[in-house]
């Protein structure tokens, strides 16, 4: 059994609560090492204070669970069964008690909870898993911390291929397939997210999406990328200039980059996350920018690509050894220009330690 | 307003419910045309009996809201604010009595539930919107079916493309990253889902994924793709032999192709879908192999790549007219092979209308 399994356990002993029940499949593989995104099916993980846990699964899953070396029950069911019907008779075999369960309140939804509720009668859910399991999350593992040192390394490697591979004409699309093709034939697993590359005005839109816009000199070319590395993932953005800048484009890059290297370099064990978004939305404010800078800093970041540490404005979170999230402040300037820069670090006692290395001066492509 | 929301606000009105809040993204896309996945930000739709509806949406994300023609209001909301305060201020300005409304209980969180009876109180969440919704987007629009066709003929460009990249010693990986890269270069938009591209014994796995395994003569190699087109997927599998072909291989294969072909012509309005699961399962199993049929025969796709339908054993719903649906059949022989031929079809009362035309009879690659 996994420690974080046992401390599950243990908290529900001291709670007093029968049970808990996993529903999100992220966590799933955080606690079971068992990785599936179970789509419109049931995958669930149910962990008890006294008795074993199991994994109740589609029957399609059952062996690929087993060659993990989970070492305890496994349950499949057939899409034509009542999976909720079936999960009831398990937990009623695992524990005499169903009555008071915790729940990934944040993550199970009111029809799963009304389904287990009516093949359990009696049953509440008394107790929210989602903060436990995110607290759980928040600190990384050295082991963990050394998987993001390596989908960094990918994630650097994707910034070289694709500046390699802006030519004026080519769209943002042409690129990005160039770019993941390269990187893909070299053996990385995947990307983290859908890449986002944007040329010149288009990149004035802070959740647009890799388009048709085609790049010409004296463009910005702004790459926001993340790789996977054994379950964990990096995350980065760096803006290039191809084959000319202009100096209104160079003053406002030194602001973002003023403002990441500022936060990057102050950030250390005890401040609050609130604290560490104010040092960069400070510097674009009195740059004059403030209006363009449109998002938070930062977003934790782990075995999935959004964790639960948000670097926003008054969040009192404060930040511990361990944590990784990103810094990526951005100036957005509708019908002009868009520019973010972005490392994500995991925090020591000595400050960041950013998990990509890609140059964050400005950089000009030929 | 599109008629789909009038719809809602007729049912609202017969029901007596005070509103209706849809928080899955995918039936916000559906109903506005605004198509974005707000992660761990909130993204809303309120619908009323007589107000008008309103998105509530993160600040980030107005602009393109507006951009799409969204007649009535969006509000948008900061990071450091809390959403669902605000979220009860607009309902309570749109709607005299706020104490019956409907969600998608299908989607929404109990984190998210809870968030907002907190901040209405008297408010129950009195009827699922889940089954509304499902049943609309079940019965495609001419309009919707044309876009599947698109990206039907995306993918049987993806099958051509993926076919003549097989070489002998090349990873799945090598295979998937050079058909993708031909496929973004000529602008499809992008894949549906993760490319499954799986050589030899690897493909008795039904649910693994593209690895690192290399093809050699005599093996079988399966491909499982879809594109998008305008926000509408194809999915779609063809498995084809690589320079030879044993007995065995095309004996097992004939039986999965009987079984397709099968359950693709008999298909018709007024069939349940249980019927057409049993015409493809019973072929298998008569053949002797029903064991390593380990999945239902279809689902629902559209503008996503799982809908509700499940062409599923005992499955009572009735077929009709514009419905969209996978058939495919599939045979996973541990250690030894998987096959498995998939065509999405709309369903007329003609019977089957296939999205992809490339050749399901056994394709030997040199």
């Amino acid at each position: 059994m996994t420690n974080h399994i046992q401390d599950i356990q243990t908290w529900l002993n001291t709670q007093e609560l029968d049970g808990a029940y996993l529903s999100d499949y992220h966590s799933i593989a955080y606690l079971t090492g068992f990785e599936s995104d179970p789509i419109e099916r049931i995958l669930a993980l149910f962990i008890f204070p006294q008795a074993d846990p199991f994994i109740f699964a589609p029957a399609l899953e059952v062996a690929a669970i087993k060659e993990t070396g989970w070492p305890y029950p496994v349950y499949g069911y057939q899409d034509a069964q009542d999976p909720f019907a079936l999960i009831a008779e398990h937990v009623k075999a695992s524990s005499k008690r169903v009555e008071r369960f915790a729940v990934e309140k944040g993550n199970l939804t009111l029809s799963h909870a009304e389904a287990l509720k009516q093949n359990l009668p009696g049953l509440n859910f008394v107790a929210n898993l989602t903060p436990l399991i995110e607290q759980m999350r928040l600190i990384k593992t050295p082991a963990e911390i050394e998987k993001m040192r390596q989908a960094g390394r990918d994630a650097d490697r994707a910034f070289a291929l694709g500046f390699a591979a802006l030519a004026a004409g080519k769209t943002e699309r042409e690129v990005m397939a160039e770019l993941e093709y390269q990187l893909k034939s070299a053996g990385v697993a995947g990307m983290s997210f859908e890449t986002l590359i944007q040329f010149g005005q288009h990149a004035a839109e802070p959740h647009g999406a890799t388009g048709q816009t085609t790049l010409a000199p004296g463009d910005l070319a702004l790459f926001d990328l993340g790789t996977i590395f054994d379950g964990y993932v990096s995350d980065a953005t760096r803006t290039v200039a191809y084959q000319s800048v202009s100096d209104h484009q160079r003053e406002v890059y030194d602001v973002v980059l003023t403002a990441q290297l500022a936060a990057q370099d102050a950030v250390k064990p005890g401040m609050t996350a609130g604290e560490l978004d104010a040092i960069a939305h400070d510097i674009i404010t009195d740059a004059g920018y403030g209006e363009y800078f449109v998002h938070r800093l930062g977003h934790g970041l782990g075995s999935s690509v959004h964790e639960s540490i948000q670097i926003a404005p008054d969040n009192p979170l404060i930040l511990e050894p361990g944590m990784a999230f990103s810094i990526e402040p951005g100036i957005y300037i509708p019908g002009d220009l868009g520019i973010r820069i972005e490392d994500s670090i995991v925090l020591t006692n000595q400050g960041a330690e950013s998990m990509t290395h890609t140059s964050k001066a400005l950089q000009i492509i030929d």
